[in-house]
């Protein structure tokens, strides 16, 4: 499909700058290579490195990226300095060595910066950008001219900086929203302005935003701009940054892609790689991505409702907008709750081969469910495996004994300490006792080495996330996991107020899910 | 200040209905009670309490809150219901109880809804909506019926909906955007033609909006709303629910609160109360909020860039839109990190009384806090004492040993199981070295009892937090907790791939700060 109508929208990628700001999100060298060489793979135009003034770590990692992630032609690589020389000449000797290097300067505009933060006069002000300009401009071709708080700025004020700086040989523009204080329409506004006096002025230079989700409205202000005239948008992986974080790239993105008609214009991002990058950049930074986060969070394509579940039942458009594999996931999740109606409890049945039951049996085992819907937090198939045999064993059918092939956890007892890590766990499987032991390089290493040992296949920890929040003792520990066996992998959860059992729950939930795949059809149960 | 111009917002809270969709945030009716008591005290015109129809925990749950929390006049309690006599018999049947009940009605307007998910005609699904209100309006005086999909529906069968709906009796009309499929500039025109027809119609019924966040634009397309002549709004706490969940309360109470003349609609909300209720929703459903989250994340107001941690330190207002105090947090928070300045540093020197250095000691000791914080990933107060008196130490001063008072942990062992968890630590203080050990509850808590011991200080845990994102073994375990001491409240976090020892690492952190703020000045170091 070709977009006759549409501009192309450059991607400014700050993850690496405004994103690694987060306290305690600091990356070592190598893990900002990973996230870069991972942006690239994305599509971004420019990767913002870092801030190569603020320290020699900073500096080294900004030219480790320029040299090695910027050393082609499809990728512009920069890093930030104030308008003083000393930061120029940082982000000059640390991004020259990329194909296609570009300084970026930051410079207040509005009142509150001008006059209280810098205790300068504005004409001053403008003079030191316009220098800070004719410097950068002297060592590089491409300079970005940030106009900090653009949005509290007088806006003729605004306007003469932005012309200054244009005339000394800025050929980007970028304009915040620093303090996250805008309204779509009054940003729009501000943008389509500025957009018709600088196309006037000189149509080669980009105008850019910059947006902070103080109120939560980057991502909608970022998008107001874009409709407005804006050719560039600045942001970052799973929206992180200084406070409340920037526009979030996958949501911006994603937008302008669901709603082509809207907003006019498309990125060169290959939107099949977000999830992958959204999950590196979570776990190499240590920030965990809230389960209902528009787009990455793990929630974002599950549906819970009964209404919702019933509906994509019918017709996905329903209650889906994009569809979960343009971002590279493998398909949307009906997860079995309390909440799920018949339809959906009907189809997981169906989906395990039970498609024989009537509606008696149907109605009896769904009552079932919902008990135990109400009492746990999540049902898995093998939960529906048990249900259904119990019914079927109160019925006095001649039933196949399937859950004998499920696991279930007795008793555990894990040693975290420096030398030896060890845990022992006690397992049933159907009238089976089973205990095993194992030494690891962690306490839940150790305790899923004791795990997998008794379940001899041989599942391989792709992913372990545990969350915990609470206030005094009764912390509640909730464990996700992904696993990969045989090729597939399997995603399963536990929660329990100790966090080692919940660990350990969560991948007996994994096991017994791989173990339900490789059952034969549930429909032969019914005699 | 009282608002002349504004117009007062109802605000309706689905926190414990759209956002207990959750998978996993299931709650017991414990649960529920205490965070309806917490929605009431935060101010909110109307609980929505849960689905009753969908089983009978709901049912029972929605008939506790109607009971015990809308026993008063100031607030409304409802629940949902489809377009059926089962669904409206079942709120009514839970909310009666309350002083003010309420009953919601949900039904699509969309072709998407009407044609593939009911397989109806437009004219059947408009009858049986405006049959679902005169049932409903003869059990109660308060009915609200929702457009499902209202934002892609047509907008002549939307309006043809409403108004009969309107005449059947219907005291709310609340238009969703199920999908989180709308643009605010968009969101805001439908709602401006509609109230401009409603307030024709009928100028007592209540014009509502339900914005989903699928593409991250729920609370600007709330705000759109408000703008545009929304009399109500509907949201969750921490943006929670379905898939990619709902609008936040605290953004748009916030954004409203802190640009009345944009908005111009206030609410009844107090808005000191949103820390405490975002948290207790958190801590009960289990769900993490992300440290970016606007408003709730807990790095909100936390300033880490040097440029912008002088600039506030120059003028508040340079960074911050909203008094952290206004939302019943303590203050900002400037953490010292790699990318901290010498003005951010110099005052955390200032603070502990360091304000006698000369510029050649600073510049020495910011060096050695830029190596360290390099090499860490946050910097505590103990930490620039250390510095301090190594540098003190190189040149021979007579320094006093404030180190000596601080403790440092050498190892641990820690033993989850069912009987009795327990731990035990070896701990430096100076050059003392002292072991402990203790029984506790779990493994967390026999951790630290056996630390608190050796500290000897009456430490309370308030709030304790721990999150592991990871691939394969390399999980980086990071705990954040809250302590109280002498009516003091600290928190501490600490980092390390081994879970157990990252939390007694924030444990021993948090009593660091307890024993920094219980020491004299450090001027006195000076000699």
């Amino acid at each position: 499909m070709v977009f006759e109508m549409t501009r192309k929208i450059w991607v400014l990628d700050t993850t690496l700058r405004d994103g690694e700001q987060v306290p305690g999100a600091k990356l070592n060298l190598y893990e900002k290579l990973e996230i870069a060489k991972q942006l690239k793979k994305l599509g971004v135009d420019i990767i913002e490195a870092g801030f190569p003034a603020s320290s020699v770590g900073d500096f080294n990692a900004v030219k480790e990226v320029a040299t090695k992630i910027g050393n082609t032609d499809d990728i512009m690589i920069t890093g930030l300095a104030r308008a003083v020389k000393a930061d120029i000449d940082a982000v000059y000797n640390s991004v020259k060595y990329a194909k296609r290097p570009l300084i970026h300067i930051v410079l207040g505009t509005s009142d509150i910066h001008v006059e209280k933060k810098f205790r300068k006069s504005k004409e001053q002000i403008l003079q030191i950008g316009v220098e800070a300009v004719k410097y950068a401009k002297s060592l590089l071709p491409e300079v970005q001219y940030s106009t900090e708080d653009a949005s509290r700025s007088d806006f003729e004020y605004l306007w003469a900086t932005i012309e200054a700086v244009v005339k000394a040989g800025a050929t980007m523009i970028n304009v915040p929203d620093t303090v996250g204080y805008a309204d779509p329409a009054e940003f729009g506004e501000l943008i389509y302005k500025l957009n018709e006096r600088l196309k006037n002025l000189n149509d080669k230079v980009l105008l850019s935003v910059h947006c902070h989700n103080d109120l939560g409205m980057a991502t909608a202000n970022t998008l107001a701009a874009v409709k407005n005239g804006a050719d560039k948008i600045e942001c970052t992986i799973n929206g992180i940054g200084e406070r409340a974080g920037n526009a979030a790239l996958e949501e911006v993105v994603m937008a302008m892609k669901t709603r082509p008609k809207v907003y006019q214009g498309y990125t060169k991002i290959n939107t099949k790689e977000i999830m992958n990058t959204s999950r590196l950049v979570s776990s190499l930074m240590g920030l965990d991505v809230q389960v209902n986060k528009a787009i990455t969070g793990s929630n974002a394509f599950a549906h819970s409702s009964g209404i919702h579940q019933d509906g994509l039942l019918k017709s996905r458009d329903a209650y889906e907008i994009i569809n979960p594999k343009d971002i590279g996931l493998e398909d949307m999740e009906l997860v079995l709750t309390a909440r799920s109606g018949r339809h959906a409890v009907k189809n997981a049945l169906e989906k395990l081969g039970l498609n024989q039951l009537n509606e008696q049996q149907f109605e009896e085992i769904f009552a079932a469910f919902l008990e135990l819907a109400d009492a746990k937090k999540e049902v898995y198939n093998h939960d529906l495996y048990v249900i259904i045999e119990k019914y079927f064993a109160k019925h006095d059918s001649n039933v196949i004994h399937y859950s004998d092939n499920f696991y279930e956890l007795m008793d555990l007892q894990v040693i975290s300490n420096s030398i030896f890590p060890s845990a022992s766990v006690k397992i049933k499987k159907g009238k089976q006792v089973l205990k095993s032991s194992a030494v690891g390089t962690g306490p839940i290493d150790a305790l899923y080495s004791a795990i997998a040992e008794i379940s001899q296949l041989d599942i391989k920890l792709l992913e372990y996330n545990i969350s915990s929040v609470s206030r005094g003792k009764e912390a509640l520990g909730k464990v996700k996991i992904q696993v990969e066996y045989n090729g597939e992998k399997y995603t399963a959860k536990a929660t329990d107020t100790d966090i080692m059992k919940a660990s350990a729950l969560a991948f007996i939930n994994a096991i017994n899910s791989i173990v339900v795949d490789h059952m034969l059809p549930a429909n032969q149960m019914i005699m």
